[in-house]
């Protein structure tokens, strides 16, 4: 450190958006939330990929809102294209089967390419290898809360790998075999699989791989702020090529959020695995808001509408996420809160009961309901990729 | 000034906010914008008014939002109801027919309360006595550039009076018989009548008062940064009498923006009129950004979307406010801009033709489409008071 340093130190760690030229407009905007609430304090880079290149237009009107590096790059033809081995007839049978059944992205190939890029080759970018986190910005994204601490520096300091704002079920039509192909995989890696698990996040009933159904709960992954070195570890490779191998990028739809989720769930230990529940975030049509009003709201921290929290949903998996903390005995805590730096900073004077009183939570509303049907009603995602 | 004095010198200007109760988190992303582009920076103080007390959680949560003080009043009985000359069983007909003939808040009472008390007693308000100047901020209307500048300086420095982004067509069916009523009160007070005012704005074809008819241009007074002076001067307050004594807030339902308008394109210097086409500026449907993109994009400065600028709609009066700006003989200009402070940080090495090219405009699109008919398609406004 010199005299002369007055920045904070910097985590390796960059901010990465997958946008296209024709998202302008939305990725100046979630750029802009980004450096108001956070960024402008820290000067964070910006890594900007894109299957085709960047126009000239687009490089000039984003590189001027960010506070740090900007940096613009292509994806490889191989890390945005279907492999060898996918039986592009089939795959093109499939899409149209899942379009005509109204499945959420189901007729789109791009969409496919996106999901297993993010899965698969992110990564592994030539621009990313400087790197020990990101966090992923999606455009047209909105945060609510003054971040004024460094979370990859929480990341490091807590030993944390996979951070999360929103959870939810999945549609179980885009997955139909994914959950069949990780019980194969634990079947033939049980060296992966943590002893100190997340599962209890994603299967039911207290059961385990091999014998336990997946609930769909996965973290929603269009905001992560996560450990490269994860997906980099043989263990997810691993994971990862045995997911590809099956072609079923293609012919099913996985995404990324549930691949990631359940990786995340069955290799790390539990405790890596972070709820960010005091960023503020709403991806259309869903909006995390912290609740507790002393903290968040009349501090001036947050100016979100904690009543339009989308934990209390029943599509959310606050339930499921409550279990595996193992918070599920303690009525009125709020899963993860208790885990923030920020509460370093409540008056902590009246104890854990006058904590529980402050935060008014509750457990009304939480049983899950699983299933398609009423989640395709209520994931009326009008954006999206093609 | 002291040496201990780092902030810059304010004037006597403060934010004001109509707001209620119900409207709180609305108003907190107001705040959050107007607090980011600008007054972090400089602190203007903030007063919220009310018809009802405010209520402890709306002072709590707006509060700790705001770089200034805030102040929280309520709008004296006299300000928010019909006046005794008022017919309430005449005022309910009219308000059954409007409603009937679906015309935007016809069938309010209490938008048309907030109509009359913008127009007449806002400025009359005694938590205002100390104040020159306010700019009226809407709940929910968004801000897209940073204003690195003080406005209410330049409004002084400038000798401006009343400063708008938005203008465009008002709706006839509302303001049946308001410019009759002008033309009356100009014929009897022909010495308010300012000699360089701005009629080509709001009277077409080069007539007079008495012999033009209203084109239905007006300022769009959501947003507004006004100097308070004109409003309390004698001239104001007598066309204001001559106004409310006819009950037509109330039996037809006249909007604050004509009122507002009308009343400074006559009475005023044309040039105490100011354009800010420097503040990007959204109220739900419209909005303005600034288009130069050298200046107000490559630069970081805005990140709306140029291409949704409402001046190029045919129902934005971009046209009438040029041609009574004198600009219609300089095809490309952007009017208002030639007046920013901000064009002092172009590059002016080029010249005029030079900037001309860079602003890249084009007076294509501007057609006008008066009436109600289409514009009443247009201005699906969905939120809106009552």
């Amino acid at each position: 450190m010199t005299a002369t340093s007055e920045r904070p130190q910097l985590e390796k760690a960059t901010f990465i958006m997958l946008v296209r030229n024709s998202e302008l407009h939305d990725a100046r905007s979630s750029i802009r939330y980004v450096e108001d609430r956070f960024n402008k304090n820290f000067h964070y880079p910006w890594l900007f990929l894109n299957d085709k290149p960047f126009s000239p237009e687009f490089i000039h009107m984003t590189r001027s809102l960010v506070s740090g590096n900007a940096t613009y790059g292509r994806i490889p033809k191989d890390a945005w294209s279907m492999p060898d081995w996918v039986d592009r007839q089939k795959a093109r049978e499939c899409m149209r089967a899942m379009a005509t059944k109204n499945i959420l992205y189901g007729g789109s190939e791009s969409y496919r390419h996106m999901c297993r890029f993010f899965s698969g080759f992110l990564w592994r970018h030539e621009l990313l290898a400087d790197y020990d986190y990101y966090w992923r910005v999606e455009p047209n994204t909105q945060l609510y809360c003054d971040l004024t601490y460094d979370p990859f520096t929480f990341m490091r300091e807590n030993n944390k790998t996979y951070g999360f704002v929103i959870n939810l079920l999945e549609f179980p039509s885009t997955i139909e075999s994914l959950w069949p192909t990780v019980q194969n995989f634990s079947r033939e890696h049980p060296e992966y699989i943590h002893p100190n698990n997340a599962l209890d996040f994603i299967v039911d009933d207290n059961k385990n791989i091999t014998e336990g159904g997946y609930n769909n709960c996965h973290f929603w992954s269009n905001f992560e702020i996560a450990s490269l070195k994860f997906w980099r570890s043989q263990a997810y490779r691993e994971f990862f090529d045995f997911l590809d191998r099956t072609g079923n990028f293609y012919y099913e739809r996985w995404g990324d959020a549930p691949v990631h989720s359940i990786a995340a769930s069955i290799m790390l230990d539990k405790d890596e695995i972070h709820w960010f529940y005091d960023i503020g975030y709403r991806h259309h049509p869903f909006t995390h808001c912290p609740e507790p009003k002393l903290e968040f709201h009349d501090s001036g921290r947050c100016y979100c509408n904690p009543t339009q929290n989308f934990d209390r949903d029943p599509y959310a998996c606050t339930k499921q996420y409550r279990r595996m903390r193992g918070d599920l005995g303690v009525p009125g805590r709020v899963p993860g809160v208790l885990e923030q730096p920020v509460l370093n900073r409540i008056d902590r004077g009246k104890g854990a009961n006058g904590l529980r009183s402050k935060l008014k939570m509750s457990t009304e509303g939480l049983e899950l309901m699983p299933g398609d049907k009423g989640a395709a009603q209520l994931l009326k995602i009008e954006d999206g990729r093609e």
